[in-house]
């Protein structure tokens, strides 16, 4: 099932962190990878001759929004996911499964799958792990992800162990249902901050034949050092010729100390999300664009940036943001992208050059 | 005053349509000209490299809100309103006069200026010809406008006739005031939809030793007739050696029976502002992105358009409109600004080729 996807470990740290390549049919990015989120087919206002500009090799959208609108078949009449968005690159497609959880109402979790309504219109849908199988297979990603169960955490042990357990179930039944042979299909580590669950989740995947391995879980609420605990259960238990993916992370010191922990692929939405709130992301530090102090600044965001944010000055990217124009949201974000996409490349040309330690204290400085 | 700027008739049609050129020391632009505009330095939603995409040649941007927000002496200091909006093209400001007419609180004209309010915060500002010329020599844009007094149409002659020839005096003391000697400056023609009245203020104005001249007053609600029968009662009276600019307009159909009126130049913010709300000008008349039509449409926007949207399918791009994504706005207006210039590269290559009533009726008959 995953003919179509290769990955290579070109370097590896002391510490474990990987220097790859993952190769799709839709071309070959370097590792550790940052991949910008576009929900529903669309990184949030910036238009994707930007978002190529920006670095980004491969990029996320989410199941859940695009199986309620525009739909599925919409998207496979146009040729896919990457298609219909105008993208050339690799895609992802998440399972749907964290939506459900965040955003969809009513929600009723059975062995059979998640019964919800739409946060749209109120319309019911049964998400089993062979409708998310179907639906991703549709959108055509060149990877999809399995169904897994999702829980808020801090939750009992009991509770964590059930999810995670169904988790594993469902991973089996994805296995099963996807069909399609040009789509590689990753499962999904779950077992909350419990690292016997990490293990034993892990090692029960590792049996099924996933091109890639995601952590799942994590990014709500838990904290940086229970991340990286949990991180620390899981990834000794993964193959280390495939790849890893942390998903929904994160902060630059949370992807700075996954990669320490062998973390090969990210996606967030925090660059479009900040940059949409006037914060950017600098090598000095984050940067509140509001602030008055940059009222008559006439530097860019950041010296030796190559992002069109930053051929403007500070003064006139505050300027845009007091006059509320949307010209403010769409310049931060696309700074903001930029800026992930350097901060990954900078990881990655520090593991090859084996400086890695010494470029994480810098960004870990910058980024308590 | 206008030193720095000169304009050549290229090639005039039998009904009087112009192609011509009109070089600032920003570089040389082909008219008919369509500038977008830059409200506060930003054409809305639009990154200036994409602007340039578009074909556009020459930006405006508004006083009246520049003023207010971030002040002229923010723009100044970043070198003037091209280099804070990163524009490498010409620019031009208008005079702040259509802005307080349409946009302040508590208005009071006298013969010294307009007394208003800010709509932002209430502040007292106190518009004279000569502060207009002040604010717009520290903007520095390549052309600056007269202030003039706007009134709303229909009015009684008498008030036209008042606002008029206030607007002359007006017109004197702002050519007094204006010492910059790299910025030209436009007088503007008033006299509402009175025949006698335009050509009264016409002929004063030429007396003046302005750059070129603006039809002012118009796209206020008169209706395409009213407004071609006041071009015709202005333009025989103005040099035509001179470029002619109708402030504001406006619909396609206005500028092909403006520029068949003789008019060299125009501004309008329609091509964003109706990019935002879904609809998109094409040259087989107008196409709302919202309809179900375009649902799983495959085609692009109009074939054969070099622009962003037209990369994408009529599906895509309604899904981004029925998503909310910010993404739609932006190509959108995208499109609509190329469509713009195309519109007027068309007529001018028209007038040269000898074929611009042809083309005039091909575009009435899309847009009548």
């Amino acid at each position: 099932m995953s003919s179509h996807l290769s990955f290579r470990v070109e370097a590896v740290d002391l510490c474990g962190a990987r220097a790859g390549f993952l190769t799709t049919s839709h071309g070959s990015v370097p590792t550790p990878l940052f991949m910008p989120v576009g929900t529903a087919a669309s990184v949030k206002g910036v238009d994707i001759g930007r978002v190529a500009e920006t670095g980004a090799g491969m990029l996320l959208a989410n199941t859940y929004h695009l199986h309620l609108r525009p739909g599925e078949k919409i998207v496979e009449q146009a040729g896919g996911l990457a298609k219909f968005m105008g993208w050339s690159g690799p895609t992802l497609t998440d399972s749907g499964g964290f939506q459900v959880f965040s955003l969809a109402k009513q929600v009723r979790v059975s062995e059979e799958g998640a019964f919800f309504r739409s946060h749209l219109d109120g319309s019911a849908v049964h998400l089993t792990p062979e409708l998310s199988m179907q639906i991703q297979e549709q959108l055509g990603a060149d990877i999809a992800m399995q169904l897994d169960e999702v829980i808020a955490l801090p939750a009992e042990r009991s509770r964590v162990e059930g999810a995670m357990q169904r988790s594993l179930r469902w991973a089996t039944r994805c296995v099963t249902a996807h069909v399609r042979e040009d789509q590689a299909l990753f499962g999904i580590v779950q077992g909350g901050l419990e690292p016997d669950l990490r293990q034993q989740s892990a090692e029960a995947l590792c049996q099924m034949p996933f091109a890639g391995y995601a952590v799942g879980g994590l990014s709500v609420g838990e904290g940086p050092q229970a991340m990286v605990a949990a991180l620390e259960a899981t990834v000794p238990h993964l193959p280390s010729d495939k790849p890893r993916y942390l998903m929904g992370v994160g902060q630059p010191r949370d992807i700075v100390a996954a990669v320490a922990a062998g973390i090969d692929m990210f996606d967030c939405v925090l660059p479009t999300r900040c940059g949409r709130n006037s914060l950017a992301y600098t090598f000095q530090g984050p940067v509140r664009l509001r602030n008055a102090c940059h009222a008559s600044d006439q530097r860019p965001l950041e010296e030796g940036c190559p992002c069109r944010a930053c051929q403007h000055s500070r003064s006139y990217l505050r300027h845009l943001f007091m006059s509320g124009e949307m010209l403010g949201p769409i310049l931060a974000s696309i700074h903001n992208l930029t800026f992930y996409q350097r901060l990954v490349a900078m990881l990655r040309e520090a593991i090859v050059a084996d400086r890695f330690v010494d470029v994480c204290d810098q960004i870990r400085s910058r980024y308590p």
